[in-house]
């Protein structure tokens, strides 16, 4: 192909991305630096943090505190200032759009976060062993996000290099570890007039050379942080002045798991996390619980929030209790359409590095890139959810994840290939 | 004493009551065979039945059948018919009232009905080996109350051959193993005027020739009959189409046990009884508890029967269900006063086969004369519960318990005593 | 074709059948009369009873009371006393074997019983207002067996009175609503020679002119009785004495339900039946329930049901009782060979009265034929469950259920047609 | 009295040690201060540290980073580097032995700890006002502790300047409030020659001039720290390979709080602190719970302690979890000699400023105290705990709870009045 851009410099972006990974909402660094790439570009507009998202609608945002914490190490790290202060409250994340004449609007989605995850410094591991590994201790990039952001840029690069008759945004997404950014972004307005949506993953469990043209029945997810109220007593002298929140977690917790399994398919729930009370010799005054629930469809994943919701009153109710769900992240199922995967798959079907194209395939997990796909097909678009197969050691979310830095390459072909040729058909 | 009765009709009594053991609310024979016998006394009034109880305030009555098939027994064993047929629908018992002059009014409370246990047979039982053994299978007089009635008899019988100036009643009081016969008579009126109420337990782990003068602490308690109701599925085919009610009964049995204990005294919590569910295939659409919660004093019940009622919505409402809770038996706790069982210990020390006398102990169980004792007192007069001491081989409620038939004349004169007393001191 | 057989007199056996419904393993009257029709065809040999099963691999076997109520029910209905008495005990079923020369052995299994569902009286009921409703209150054919026992003669004498070349036998299965009589009979010996095996079931919601050449993918289940044996004591006097069953099985019901979801497949649990103690004022001695696993596949169910023993033991120990886990029915999931059930279709296909096939359709619930399948399978056989369309006012076991009687005859001719080209043609 | 000593000094002792709270484990500056104290007296012996326990038998000891942290803050506010080096890895704690000629040994045990609460800034709190409030925000002498270390040394001065014959022993005993420092202390072998014990608190809601000269029926107390280990996966990809340690726990909250209360008295159980997961969306793999149990006697904590071994056990079991039980705190329940109680209530009856004496009192929580009482009584001695009422404006454990100094010279008098008393009388 004739967009293809410097192979070399796409892997020293990756690598800095790699070395600074940075958690859901506090993408602060990195924000930064791909604003200052999209700059060198020639890009028609460009925007950042609050005016990329529906701020409002944003869950699981950290603290003060800790926003503060990625902001200031951001700011030690060289983050352009003027970017920078328009990033703050955790408002991360990017939009970036290239208008060139009157054909379609094609869109490019890519998430940029990191994860909660101590990275390898065994020998094996690339990035270990070629200077490369985290610099922020605890945090890392791993499940190819650094990836996705390089990609991102590739092909806005290469698709500002072509002939491209229409509009093409590529957007920098924050927070899909958490589920919580796809929303905020699908309800930006940015994706109002979008034809086709291509979003991207590398990996899956798919070695290099291998594409999967349109992915399918990911579960739909909600996430809630939930508390319960009660009050503390002397557990020796006064229990029975006490309400009990760690009984009430308990009972929730208990019941949570026995919610009926559903004839119409797959149900999932987890209380993932719980904390409660504040010594051993007190009632506990206050428990805390994150759980989830997913289903095979929407509709799935609703009957279990549904019930997730009554059984989380109810057992509040029964120890006494106050109670309040948080709403945190959340994505429906994700639905490739045939028509935009069909152009994935004729794209590949050329290129000289893939071996092996997958018309569809399930994802086991959930996605937030859900939120965009149904936003732009609910308003007539098309969308399709693309895997590039990368050689990854062990698994995603593991501490010596890695990827193959050849599949950079052939991602950007692929999704340029596809831009390209939306471009010139139409949807 | 100058009142004392024949011993051995009193024994023949009691071997005939002992033989015909009814259960709550099923006590027709029993209440006739006393009719009979207060018809040839010469007593004032005798109400029966409705005329003795707030029919309305029964509870854990027996199902139209089950009483049909007590009300033939009875009737096929001689009851006598005009007593009979005032008794439908289980609404047993009776009072009698000697008018006597315008002294104090005084009333002794005797319980009558038997207990669901089969009789043994043993030969070192006496009711089997001397012939008296239960005539109705698996009934059992095992708790005294045959004893119990033919005390009232003999009691009323010797206050009506003396001196007596007042009026004296006798409440021959159904259904207390089930706790519920207290409350409809304590409320029928017949307390209304009492000044002074005295009632009474054989044994209780005291042998013959003991007296406990006034009983106390008993545990208040309430039962009751809970239903939740749910939606039947098929559980291969569509378990989420089912509102489970054996999910919801096993939260509230599981919960119910975790109320918090309380810094105030004694509190207790049973379910005693379930049952749930059609078929192994089905989502249970009904489930059934009977439970029951207790406290050292009433207020420590009514911090049970709050927390159970609560525990129960919620339980219920966790799952989706419906419920309903009926309330069974109930009972204050008890409280003698030291007035009224002070002159029962002066009585007691006269007696010449009193060997030991207890001015107050506890009880362990629970007891519905307190709602008569109650009522009384909350009118301004006193009450006490007396214990008359029996050898009994083995502990109430066991299929081999029996008593000492020499206490029959004993508690008789001790009773008898006390009301005279009364009559002539005053209250 | 040309081994139809009068269709008025099927009509007229179904009728018969359909009054007399009995329920698992109490099949007297049913199988004596499939007895005499039997008789009355040419066939080699008849096995009754013990001679048709592996008895002791039989479960969920009713009490001995409850056995002799329908023995002599079934006598006095006028079972013919040779045959009842060789089903004493509950050894109900029958299997009738047709030889006729060298050709391939072919099995049909019918399944006989009915369930414990109160018949509808309604005018809208054609059993009610044509006069044979079921004379047994409470017991009602309300899942088309006495169709599928009708439909076994049909095809019996259909095959006996061709030039079927081979081995043919009919298999009167007991006890399918229990699914517990798939077992004995698939470990009776009768299947160690067959070559293929057809099921069958009408109805499944499918109407009058479809057949469902290969019915798939029904759930493995296994059923199990659980009994529970603390120590009772009472409630309010001394409650840490007893060792609460009630308390273990609430333990156990919560926390069944609480498996989690597995992501190969679909999994069930359901404790369906619960039952304990005997008095609301003592801490129950006993606890009894009936649960039972399911999976989208054999280990899928097995999965299941290690979670559900591990459980039930843990909750035993946890409140101090122990636990006896009984074996009720199971069955593996159902495969239905694409060799077996093309030879369905393409005789279905030649069929005037069949209007849709179906070549494979997934079942909901789960049957036991699956361990006649089995069973012929892993020797080297094939099997086929075979869905005969019938209208049905209403859903399976439901009080109005019915069948549409047109439905006999195509049953009929395509299992015999099924039959007798697997005869010709070899398996 | 003659050996009355300096109140001023009292009370700016007091205020100093209300200044610089340390929890248990952490009395660094507290231990360093009463030492410096202690050289100033004529004392026989100083045991610092390990030399003051077995410490071994430590329990809720804090990790090596927070032991850190006081022991710094102890450096920085200037305790003596000779001391405090004896303290390390959390060893505090002080014994002085002052031996005067051959009576008996009588031996005063005082706690020195805070507590984690945060010290109200009110202007109607006396150390707000008054400028002595706590300099360790988040920690505060809200029990009184700074008062209990005060009186010790104020004891021991007083003996010191009297003609006290015998030996007498202040024990500074740590962590208290997790009732922790009681057993290694008494296991240190410097009671094994106490002939008479002396234990002191002031307040417990009586006010100043109020001696209770016997608290009993502490409640015996268990303490411990849970864990449950399964297995992490995936919540939504993988589910049925986690073994989920939060399920474990929830399970053994709720059903520990359901352990059959005792006829035999009180009994109390608190799950006072959870944790448990580390992210909304994978399995638990790790939980953590802080429980406790409590009894009217040391039988009665033992049988819910037994209870709780067997429910975490079998809890764990049910979810597939493993589990490990560490002990923390512990104390017998309290019972105080009369014949120790009586000299207390006869040099009390002499106190001028003491208008209110009380036997014996029942103390409502737990006391570790018992750990040294019973050590005493075990090898023949006697012992006694005494309160010395205190006006405090709100309650103990409270952020505005502060005493009455008058009641410092109270305290010392009655103390020292007895230890002389022994001394003279002997025991």
């Amino acid at each position: 192909m004739d967009h293809s851009i410097d192979a070399e410099r796409l892997v020293d972006l990756r690598r800095e991305f790699h070395q600074r990974p940075e958690p859901a909402w506090r993408e602060f660094w990195t924000t930064c630096r791909i604003v200052d790439e999209l700059e060198r570009l020639d890009v028609t507009e460009i925007h950042v943090g609050p005016d990329a998202l529906a701020t409002e609608r944003r869950a699981a945002v950290p603290d003060a505190e800790e926003l503060e914490f990625w902001f200031e190490r951001a700011r030690s790290a060289g983050a352009r200032e003027s970017t920078l202060e328009r990033l703050e409250g955790g408002n991360t994340g990017a939009v970036a759009v290239l208008e060139r004449g009157d054909g379609p609007t094609v869109a490019l989605r890519v998430d940029i976060d990191g994860l909660p995850i101590e990275e390898s410094t065994d020998d094996d591991h690339a990035p270990a062993a070629e200077g490369f590994r985290s610099r922020h201790e605890g945090t890392m990039h791993a499940c190819g996000h650094d990836a996705h952001a390089t990609i991102g840029l590739g092909v806005l690069e290469a698709v500002a290099e072509s002939d491209f008759d229409g509009t093409f945004k590529v957007i920098f997404q924050p927070s899909e570890e958490r589920i919580a950014g796809g929303e905020p972004v699908a309800k930006s307005g940015h994706l109002d007039d979008v034809d086709a949506l291509l979003a991207v993953h590398v990996g899956l469990n798919y070695p290099t050379g291998t594409v999967v043209a349109g992915i399918e029945g990911s579960l739909a997810v909600r996430q809630m942080a939930v508390t319960f109220a009660g009050a503390p007593a002397h557990a020796g002298a006064r229990p029975n002045e006490g309400r009990n929140a760690n009984q009430a977690l308990a009972t929730a917790t208990t019941n949570l798991h026995g919610i009926a399994h559903h004839s119409d398919g797959i149900t999932r729930v987890n209380v993932g996390v719980i904390e409660g009370g504040t010594a051993v010799n007190v009632v506990s005054e206050q428990a805390y619980m994150e759980a989830e629930v997913r289903g095979g469809t929407t509709e799935l994943m609703e009957y279990m929030y549904a019930n997730t919701r009554r059984i989380i009153q109810s057992a509040a109710e029964m120890h006494d209790c106050e109670f309040e769900i948080e709403p945190q992240g959340s994505a429906p199922s994700i639905e490739s359409d045939d028509r935009l995967s069909d152009v994935v798959a004729t794209v590949a079907d050329d290129h000289p590095s893939v071996d092996r194209i997958l018309e569809s395939e399930r994802l086991a997990g959930s996605e937030d890139a859900a939120h965009l796909m149904t936003e732009v097909q609910d308003r007539g678009g098309i969308a399709a959810y693309v895997g590039i197969g990368t050689d990854h050691p062990t698994g995603h979310h593991t501490s010596t994840f890695g990827i193959d830095e050849a599949s950079l390459e052939i991602g950007i072909d692929i999704l340029t290939g596809t831009v390209l040729e939306i471009g010139e058909a139409g949807v």
